[in-house]
């Protein structure tokens, strides 16, 4: 048997026991992670320091090796994640529909665990913990594939869990990483539909495509923002540039900010000059012709620049003539993350929040807020930009299914 | 442009309007489409001939002419079910969360269509005008790629539906038809992301793994159906015997039929004694070596047997120690679809269902129901036996997903 598929069965052995936990034992396992997150975080630094090492060596940029790296600080701030979690309604178990039907069917809909979530994502280890305190919260085995980079803080990470969930009484293969960080292995593991019921791929846009590409298991598509603020023509200009300049600048790596500003032509040359008044050399422009003619641009924008999610200071820039326009630039060339419009005309808002097709469509509020936290889940497992099972910021629910349960005494289908 | 990408654009281009059409404006489609149904029948008739010549010349079985073969009563049924689809409740439009967050931002989650829907089915044309309705009505537009077999009769019903909408007022190309049924075009609109935000397979389990395969887009998996009924120690002989007959012998060919039967030690001598008086040589047998022991069987089953769908008079049958045994077997070669214990006992029922992973899990009734109709969806567009977004009887609903409006007045984040 293949590593992979063994790991697969392993997590699917432990499956009817794990999805059928109480509330308090998945509390008490999630204590215990975070509890030996705080006790052991010497062993975690220890193993962390393997891979930083590694990363020297490689060359990694100092921004990745910041990332990487894991502090006291980091840890507990982990096991604050994981208390949070503990904190969470569970989702199990609450029924969401039925009836009785005419032939006395007692139909009864219930929310259950999804089985055996894959999570493959890239080197920041504080993802480990999260993702599988969230997974298991909801009932679920999980299958951890992180970055090679961080092979050695994983190992350490895992192991202690797994520990956890054994001297809690419970099968440690409910949590488990994949050691072989080969490509082989990660796409032998996206095809594994026998073992794993759904996969959610945590990075930049190039593991997104990937794992999109070659999973023939049911993936979420998550964090791909080229998301945009329209200005109309009635907007009041102050409040835009505000927001404007929160979407981009206030953390500009991030999938809910802001890629590009679309203004009217009427609101343009007041909103340029007071937005390029505040940012200065701050944020670079590339915009269209007509933008150009207002404000110094780093470039003249083209569909390329268009659909690129820059994750920095800068930003695209195009002046239309109709929300009209704005629309369909957004339905063009947008991720269906997060989009905005600042206005002050009633029927533009509506018609905004109607025909942009868009995770979250906000009227004169920053993109920013597009977020599980924000949003009052307690938590998020990521943004997904797709329209199946879950769209925008996924918390616990999302890791659920439902099931039917249907009683009866002996009716057969004529 | 290729092909198949100038459908996607057309449909894309459509589906900001028809997304946002009002139930009335649907319902008046759909009512165009169902008198001119009734109305063109003849013409119906005249295509669908052509596609039974070619099929009578390729040495088609009779069944599956058959199955391909309009006449008026059929051509009836087809309107008679556009009827019921104008009689549901529109999904859209409906809030299904939210709330106002500290800051001020109100928050809605509404329920809005999914966009494009591409299916690819075989060669049924009742599917090609039923799928067409349920995309419609829930506000999708919606891509068909039929089988060749029914090329001439599913371009004269696109035909027919396309005339209904635009005659309406809309963007025919609300409704499409693959109309180059090469397999090359099927796979490049299995990775049409850009513009296809989910695809249905219908049919067979060759073309439901083809797409899974091939797919790029959202799938969801419906129709597999490797059903079983546990028969309990402490089960009602009769009523097992009757559930049993029922759900194998009602209607073989369908998905939510069983194609196993699993029997307590305690239970097996005196069921099996009397299905096999009430089947004598309708329904064949393949037994392992406890259940050969007790009736003739047509061979002994093994793990191939186990896992096949016969969709025929045929069905595996094996002897098991307990109900554990029987849940893990279940877990097993089961496809998540419908699954049955026949029980009196409260502990075992209980467990039973709350251990097999199945869209549904009956105690003492017929697999058979398993049904967007019985359920009381009024309709159904498949049976999902994956757990995303949908699972079990798929009616309207799982053609629509939500998205968050936010309206605040000036809301940064800080």
């Amino acid at each position: 048997m293949e590593y992979i598929e063994e790991l697969g069965l392993k997590a699917k052995t432990a499956e009817p026991v794990i999805t059928s936990l109480k509330v308090s034992e998945k509390n008490a396992v999630l204590a215990e992670i975070a509890k030996r997150l705080r006790r052991d975080s010497a062993v975690l630094i220890e193993a962390n320091a393997l891979d930083i090492a590694a990363a020297e060596k490689n060359g990694m940029s100092k921004a990745m090796i910041d990332r990487l790296t894991l502090t006291e600080a980091r840890i507990e701030g982990m096991a604050e994640g994981v208390d949070t979690v503990i904190a969470l309604p569970d989702p199990i178990g609450s029924v969401i529909g039925g009836s009785e039907l005419a032939n006395g069917l007692r139909v009864v809909k219930k929310r259950v665990p999804i089985g055996t979530i894959g999570i493959i994502f890239e080197s920041r280890p504080n993802v480990t913990v999260d993702a599988a305190a969230l997974c298991f919260k909801a009932g679920n085995t999980v299958i951890l594939r992180g970055g090679s980079d961080a092979i050695n803080s994983n190992k350490a990470l895992v192991k202690l869990m797994r520990a956890a969930v054994k001297d809690c009484g419970f099968d440690e293969n409910a949590i488990q990483l994949v050691e072989d960080t080969s490509r082989s292995v990660a796409n032998a593991m996206m095809k594994l539909n026998k073992y794993i019921d759904l996969l959610i791929p945590r990075g930049g846009g190039g593991l997104i495509r990937t794992v999109i590409e070659n999973a023939t298991i049911p993936v979420i598509q998550t964090g791909e923002g080229n998301c945009h603020v329209y200005v109309d023509a009635s907007a009041d200009i102050e409040m835009a540039v505000n927001i404007v300049n929160n979407a981009k600048t206030q953390r500009p790596s991030v999938c809910n900010a802001i890629e590009n500003v679309l203004v009217h032509k009427d609101a343009a040359p007041a909103f340029f000059e007071k937005i390029s008044a505040l940012w200065q050399d701050k944020v670079s422009v590339i915009g269209d012709e007509a933008v150009s003619k207002l404000i110094s641009v780093e470039k003249i924008a083209d569909d390329n620049d268009f659909a690129t999610e820059f994750l920095d200071y800068k930003i695209s820039a195009k002046i239309v003539d109709s929300v009209d326009e704005a629309i369909a630039h957004i339905n063009r060339f947008g991720t269906k993350h997060s989009e905005c419009i600042i206005t002050s005309d009633l029927n533009n808002a509506e018609k905004f929040q109607k025909m942009v097709d868009a995770a979250a469509v906000y009227v004169n509020a920053s993109t920013r807020f597009t977020d599980g936290f924000e949003f009052g889940l307690g938590a998020e497992i990521g943004i997904s930009t797709q329209k199946l099972h879950a769209r925008g910021p996924m918390g616990l629910e999302a890791l659920t299914t439902y099931k039917y349960l249907i009683n009866g005494n002996g009716q057969i289908r004529g």
